[in-house]
């Protein structure tokens, strides 16, 4: 057979059919047996490594469950590319897509990005509905400013920025993903050079990726972004825009320093490039050492596009958000918005408005906060006492996330995790969604406290404790 | 001076300041004088045409006043190139940031692309949002189902298709443009040739700019697109989508006839393209010899993307919408959706369903089809007895607008004509925001009477002709 295919067996400990499929496996992902090679029959690989047929049958099942390979009816067995992150992307999202609310309930979701729903105040909401269609009558359910509803705006103004900017820098969006869209559509050209964090929000990637640019990725450290990585490309090649999350960033959980912020504030000025603030979750800090600074309130050079969305804290179904951009950007930002779906649904707009000059925002945010630092800490503990031989993670301080990485000694990519939790009714995010190259992912995986109480908490970890204590070298 | 700026006057009965801008007006249109070529002195070019100096400078004045030079001091006088479409996109759409509610008020607006709120059941509508919140609680509030709320896609599929689609054909959006904008998203590539209809949508038009498509324009005609003209070009060009309206066309109000659709829909077999069906008010139809059957309805090759919006017909403010595509491009359609705003609010997508299955739907279309009828003939009687002699039209039979042909005699184009009714507190749509080259549109203007009353269409329309009347060769 065909010398590509030969394979040294180097691990005693590792079963033979383990070593063939992850030979095969590592090449196809690396392109070096490509997309419709034809793979040997199994009785000439079984005859070339001298193994037993079974041992062949056995990895080549293991590839073809996996999607690394298939058949064709009287002519043989052949290999399928796997587009990394889409195929990834796919497997994940299909999980979802294939459980309906119903059956979601019979798993532990450690996947949820937003506050649960049963922390929502639905009496208030629907009084608060109310007192806006009678105060507003019909101009609650009609168009609005192209901006978005006035009062909004000007409570954002008031509320979040101490009347630092006016009513008229805020455009009001439909979520946050809707931010970036409009920001990409509007902004951003073919073959533009963005940088993102490494790993990133794969909603923001697919944005880009979309877009055709070239993304460049600059490792996150604990502290955010890598600048000395970063300085080095910025001398090499002109980037436009860098995409980042400044507070839990999604999904290492990592927040800025104050002086890495300010630093990335001077190389924006120097090298002339913008910075797409993505504000995520800084409302939920539990570390009183964290104090919250979004690098738009740091910006002397206006160099931050700044994005803020109201579903993950408020409530998911409800899609609001809002931007604030630099002046030469605005006029393009508002026709992005217009050319995508015209306005924001003008009622929610409302509603929130009345919800922030009532107290209720504040009160609730409160609330919440103190609800999740009490499942942060039961969780945390929970991984320590649980997971300490396998995994390592940094403390977030605050978030709905913790982003884990799997020790050395274990012997499983966290897509098998997903996997074999998925079979226990336990339900996680695989790092590599959140990395241009998959594989890059394979290590980490993160879980969320947002939908959990702690008896699930407990119970889901226990299931990971199970499967990982399985998987050890 | 210059031999190109030689102007020969060939009509003793247009004033020669005229002959002057229109020359300097068609050549800087058509790119023969550039932006930033310096012009004559209006002493040089006075003595090159040997006319007197005020001719020169009337001249001057009119083309400064329309954007088409611009001084520099101490050194002269320049042509500025108006990037046709965006610059009277422009003009148009700053009316209407500078006009809020309030102020606009104060004027008649023939500009309406949906119905009055005015006819529109407040009522009603805050009892149907109290009854969803109380039916599904929580629920009405938070995400749902990746393609749109379950229930409204089966209540869809009942009403409006008697079942011939599932309910997971049906993808919800957030309005009609949204659902231009990921078909763009998901199916369309740079450099893809596109077919509008000419004129058409200008918001269509956008998109397919931004998505830097080459777009080909083919002439609607009183049945709909001349398909000699489409047969010629596909013969010549790979076309890879048609976007189009079947009822009602906008702007033109045309409506395709039964032999164009099917031939349209040979067409597409046979040359393999997809027709993006954009369905636009089709539900007021006042003449009774025109029948309903969408494209969609009547597509055996399973070619037709069809979208429809409740915005226009619901309430503005209320973005919803859906579209149904081919089973090939559904995956692709459903992440666009996916990437640009995550979901539809939800609670919008459970009032409508309520809507739709209490009744109230069927009854409102009735309703308003009745008070639409009305005000539909009283502007065509008003347009004949007043405007006989200076333009032409097509009667639409249905919809919310008319499209009105300035006719030879008249001296005016439709952006001038726009100004001069705007400073009478009269708005219309000037023709140029459909075509490619605004300047096609010269001649033609959109009115709307979907939100004016008797006794304003008689006002409006008795300022047009005072317009008009002054403007007669």
């Amino acid at each position: 057979m065909n010398e590509k295919y030969y394979i040294k067996f180097k691990d005693n400990d590792i079963p033979k059919y383990i070593q063939i499929y992850q030979y095969f496996k590592k090449n196809i992902d690396r392109g070096i047996i490509n997309e419709g090679d034809k793979l040997p029959t199994i009785r000439q690989l079984s005859k070339d490594l001298a193994v037993n047929k079974i041992t062949i049958i056995n990895a080549y099942n293991r590839l073809e469950e996996e999607g690394y390979l298939y058949q064709k009816m009287g002519s043989g067995t052949y290999a399928r590319r796997k587009n990394s992150l889409k195929m990834i992307k796919k497997q994940y999202s299909e999980t979802f897509k294939n459980l309906n609310r119903q059956k979601l309930k019979n798993y532990i979701d450690f996947t949820g990005e937003t506050i649960s729903n049963s922390f929502f105040p639905v009496d208030i909401f629907r009084k608060i509905l109310n007192d806006v269609l009678k105060r507003d009558g019909i101009d609650a359910l009609t168009y609005q400013d192209f901006l978005g509803f006035e009062g909004l705006r000007k409570s954002i103004i008031r509320y979040f920025w101490q009347s630092r900017f006016k009513k008229d820098d805020v455009l009001i969006v439909s979520g946050a993903q809707q931010g970036i869209d409009i920001i990409a559509k509007g902004l951003i050209n073919n073959n533009d050079n963005i940088v993102v964090e490494k790993p990133t929000y794969s909603g923001a990637l697919a944005v880009f990726n979309w877009k055709k640019t070239n993304i460049f990725e600059i490792e996150v450290e604990p502290d955010g972004m890598n600048l000395e990585s970063l300085e080095y490309l910025l001398r090499k090649k002109k980037i436009r825009f860098i995409y980042l999350m400044t507070y839990f960033q999604n999904p290492t959980t990592v927040t800025y320093g104050i002086d890495k912020k300010l630093k990335l504030l001077e190389l924006a000025q120097k090298y002339e490039f913008y910075i797409i603030e993505d504000d995520y979750l800084s409302e939920l800090i539990y570390d009183e050492s964290i104090e919250y600074r979004s690098l738009k309130s740091l910006d002397r050079y206006d160099k931050v596009i700044y994005i803020k969305s109201f579903s993950k804290l408020f409530l998911p179904g409800i899609r609001l958000g809002y931007v604030i951009v630099p002046d030469k950007f605005k006029e393009s930002i508002e026709n992005a918005k217009i050319n995508s779906d015209i306005s924001t649904s003008s009622l929610m707009q409302r509603a929130l408005e009345l919800y922030l000059n009532t107290g209720h925002w504040v009160k609730h945010m409160e609330f919440l906060k103190s609800e999740y630092n009490l499942r942060y800490n039961y969780m945390k503990k929970q991984l320590y006492e649980k997971l300490n031989d396998f995994i390592e993670f940094c403390e977030p301080g605050g978030g709905l996330n913790f982003f884990i990485k799997l020790k050395e000694n274990v012997n499983i990519s966290s897509m098998e995790l997903f996997q074999k939790c998925k079979a226990n009714k336990v339900l996680i995010t695989p790092g590599g969604l959140f990395y241009k190259d998959y594989t890059e992912g394979n290590k980490f995986f993160r879980i969320s406290f947002s939908q959990t109480d702690n008896e699930s908490i407990s119970t889901g970890i226990t299931v990971i404790y199970n499967i990982l204590s399985q998987s050890i070298k």
